[in-house]
């Protein structure tokens, strides 16, 4: 490798991909995997993403990459769901000073890692959540999940928002576990005195239609959970998907799924033989922007 | 510390707490702590389990920790639950040998870590719980995931079965992320012909009920995911859990919850000031044996 | 796996080797080998310890086993040596209660973790240490590092060292970083007025007899660094050991040899085609002494 | 965070340092201080390389720093040492294609992670070692450390090296643990027929002359072991360094320096009250080029 003053992301990772070895010859591939994706009209993209990406700074990318037309689902959790809100209805993520985490709760600061949120901007989101549940509820009482998150999405005006940008462009937002969030809070607060029904069910024919009506999938996995389990065992009866990538930094002796080796997939039908299947291990706040922003001058080449 | 030819595992145990610093002084924390939790007739333990405890070996362990009264409350996965079922109709769970991922495929071998299942079990699966749905849902269509796992496990006959053990003895198990699962895939092979609602906010207002029923919590946390936040959540209400052992091999610098440090749990009201909070680096189905055989040993003394 | 009420270490051990998968399968296997290499007559025993694990609490544990025959080599890190003497002195080490490092720093602790040591520890320590310099640099000024831990070892009482222990019973100790340790800092001071010479590569010859005298080597690995590379390349010239245990808590992904699987060494010729190889992530100071009370368990029935 | 279709490395960087949290926050933070020290003329950089990081192709991005004045010290490890000369002979590193280890042996492959080297290639490296060894031998046969490495700096033609570049340019390299390594291997069978003698404490007072003729040091730290340790600890007796940046995949939990936080370093006195410490968690062959692309884009700005 070598590093000169002024490289753009593209001259870097080109240099990891030179060594081809380690962690840098896996950016590199994965990068390139990233790429042909992305560029490839006939595969579809099935983005997860678990994790605290959006009080992490990931919610601008992954909103512009929705409204780029790169993302054709995603996957995430109710907590990323709960934040791109919170954002949307004026609050924000700060960068944390280490106090104490008994002294942060007198102070109304909830903690993630480094990052603290206020317990004014959640009260906020109450209000407006509420509003909107009262508003989406008036006609339809039963909705599936991504049916529900696309209602919020057309009840809100933040252009930056992932559910906004999501629901404007179509883009379909699947969360199995959108329950276990602070928005799963205010639903069970909200169905104490209305009615409002979420099948947990309701979205797999949906999402098989799609996996059925892709040429190709391509999975792109950032963390591991419920997004991801679910991202691929979405594809399983047709056989799997014909690419991954995935970047986390769970470890897989353990044999949870969040750290499993892509390959594992193959076993389970979940990917396929042959498929192409690249493994970052690193911080997704770090790697995926970067093999992003690598991906993307890739292709504008 | 001092090893002998012959220990008890609570002497062993005694020895880490001898020592007192690192992973062996946090081992005798939290075996300390759990033999308390499980003795306290005031504490409601909250299990929370994720990762692929059950084919790792775990289902007997938590099943007689059901069946002996020790679990007040168990969330889990919808992986676990599958593989609790898979081995209640007479399924298995082998040890791996190795091969590549795609001829495993070929032989009907899905792989899990080091541990291989089998089509044929999981076809006899298939069979099964088709059956057990349609025999819940002559009279009732509409379930929370709750009651559903209850109705599920008065259906089966193993009693080495964690959830026959639970619907015995009456011990609730959420799963917010069922679906998620080979289970939620029959589910909704099934819903295609056949009426069965799953309501995804359906258990809040019980497990709520349960929280504050109770003089105090604890929560026993084997792996990270929406079983983990589950757990913790449920008590955000009334304060935070009074105790909570935490076992992961997950790390904190990502900000996921997966691997967050007990502690941030205080800042959300998850944990309560003051409550001792105990985490095991290290894989559980080394960890949790150890720990719950030193505290049994511990409380019998 | 069952756990009851009262268990000796090896019964639980054995319930983890009846599931014998993921880390409970590992830990069972290691156990079984760690067992078998103590008790063959014809396997020399190389032990290398990496990481705080005599301030952890580990030093009477591998005091014992040089007592007992039970290593036959071993090799170690400076610091394990410098804290090993400083408790020969007198000092001792601390649990920590959290304070920050510029405070502790003041008040003259050194941290290692949640580990204190006092700097009053180290003024003894260094006294000590001077002395016993003088006296054994009285006839020969020249070393190879094993000759000197051997002086020291000789020139101490505590019969709870490890240095004292290994001198006594004949086992050599190696340490080719021992300069890079408190130790090593005061030899140099030593040096400014007195002649000291420590030859960096002396040992060679008398570990590479030991090698080729051993039927068999197997070597015990706690944590990565010098010591395991030591252990593993000194077994080069004979085509590699033939049984190795490794517990680390480190990864593989990064290259570096601390986390790397022991199947690598085979690639080296240092481990034999067809050698016992196997490896336990986890906390060494809960892991080992564990996997060493039942290894002792097993010998005795 | 935004990420556009064509980004130069450090506009990337700072799209991180405006998110300012998780991994992605230290990563500019990072980059900062290194652009910082690097820039800073009162300031000696200190870098200290631990694992295959020659072999993982940082071995020009090292040499290139060293040339232009970025490094003025560097503390790595024998293996490093060795791959650098390895290279300087004529012999490569080679990216894998996962055949398994004994397969390697029998074909002369020696692995590191996904890293494949050539028997022949370190046949060559023996033949030209000998050799310069012998040369060197001819007058002197007593050398500190780093006196050996700058003549055999000295007798290499390959501008690329490492070790040629640092002799040409004067800046002293310290192996602490040289003698375990390929090369250590080598001098011990050259002095089975030739005196040659290394002082494993030699080179401290000419380290320590640097630390205390230096207004102000930065340690700059890939991976761990004793490269990190001997940086740090160069710097006890003058009270610490004034910065610290630390890439590495380790945790903290173990106790072990590799892993420990920066912050640690400061009760020690290894680092000053107030120094400005910032840790990557990550993969040095992907982090390091990243940053130093951005710290060198800053200060040509």
């Amino acid at each position: 490798m070598e590093v000169k003053e002024k490289m753009s992301v593209l001259e870097l990772i080109e240099q990891m991909g030179g060594s081809g070895v380690l962690g840098a010859g896996r950016m590199y591939q994965a990068t390139k995997l990233l790429a042909e994706v992305l560029e490839d009209e006939d595969t579809a993209v099935f983005m997860s993403v678990a994790g605290p990406m959006v009080p992490g700074g990931l919610r601008k990318v992954i909103r512009d990459m929705i409204n780029n037309g790169m993302i054709d689902v995603l996957i995430t959790s109710g907590a990323n769901i709960t934040h791109d809100l919170l954002e949307a209805f004026g609050g924000r993520h700060y960068k944390g000073t280490k106090e104490d985490d008994e002294t942060l709760c007198q102070q109304g600061i909830g903690r993630i890692g480094d990052i603290y949120t206020k317990s004014e901007d959640f009260e906020v989101f109450e209000h407006e959540i509420t509003e909107i549940l009262t508003k989406i509820t008036e006609k339809d009482k039963y909705f599936s999940i991504r049916e529900f998150l696309t209602k919020i999405g057309n009840s809100i005006t933040d252009e930056n928002s992932i559910l906004r940008t999501a629901s404007k462009r179509n883009i379909p937002i699947y969360a199995p576990g959108l329950i276990d969030s602070m928005l799963g809070l205010q639903l069970w607060m909200f169905k104490q005195d209305n009615k409002l029904h979420l099948d947990a069910s309701g979205d797999m024919s949906e999402l098989s239609d799609i996996v059925f009506g892709s040429k190709k999938v391509a999975t792109v996995i950032l963390g591991g959970g419920l997004p991801k389990h679910y991202a691929l065992a979405s594809n399983l009866l047709k056989g799997g998907v014909d690419a991954a990538i995935q970047i986390t930094m769970d470890r897989g002796e353990t044999g949870s799924l969040s750290g499993a080796p892509l390959e594992e997939a193959k076993s389970w039908s979940k990917a396929k033989a042959g498929s192409n299947l690249v493994t970052v291990i690193g911080d997704a706040t770090i790697i995926f922007p970067l093999m992003l922003a690598g991906a993307l001058e890739m292709n504008k080449k």
